[in-house]
């Protein structure tokens, strides 16, 4: 199994400008500042279609690394630290993000 | 492409025993109800090893369906919506659902 983190993105305020802008943003400058974070073997950027209960989540990443072990080294890692200075500017408060398990429950 | 349905869970007021209630009823309550539902082609509980940002999520379920159109049917089925009854006992005010588009972004 690989370690997996996942990144989930509530709607900026600002309306369709501001997710357009987000969008943007998070696709030209931040992904490509997270492929260079080292370990890190892919990734994969989902947009919500349809919000049906809870928090207005607009965008779904997750990022692959080895296992843990690669994963807790890349977060480590001078380049995870500007991909996370680069979202601060680009997503402020609308970023969470953890780490699973490596073997799912079920 | 498949039609993914994402569920997001917070973490349950009541400390580590009211996560490992709910994780017990999720698993074995929950799960066999969402397995009743028409149209589901697999599905994957992941827990939360760590978390580095944003909201407590401790459960992410990823639900897959073979389209939109088939996911949508899922979700105004009669066994989904007793899934959710159970889950509004025992996952109150915890559930992010949202559904992703078909293909991802990147």
């Amino acid at each position: 199994m690989t370690a997996t983190l996942v990144a989930m993105f509530k709607r900026p305020e600002g309306g369709d400008d501001a997710l357009d802008e987000f969008m943007t943003r998070y696709l030209d400058e931040h992904m490509p500042l997270i492929e260079k974070v080292p370990g890190l073997r892919s990734s994969v950027v989902e947009r919500v279609a349809h919000h049906y209960a809870g928090d207005d989540i607009v965008v779904i990443t997750r990022m692959e690394f080895d296992d843990n072990e690669a994963l807790q080294a890349g977060m480590a890692s001078d380049e995870m630290r500007a991909a996370g200075r680069n979202l601060r500017e680009i997503a402020p408060e609308m970023l969470t993000l953890v780490a699973l398990d490596e073997e799912p429950v079920s």
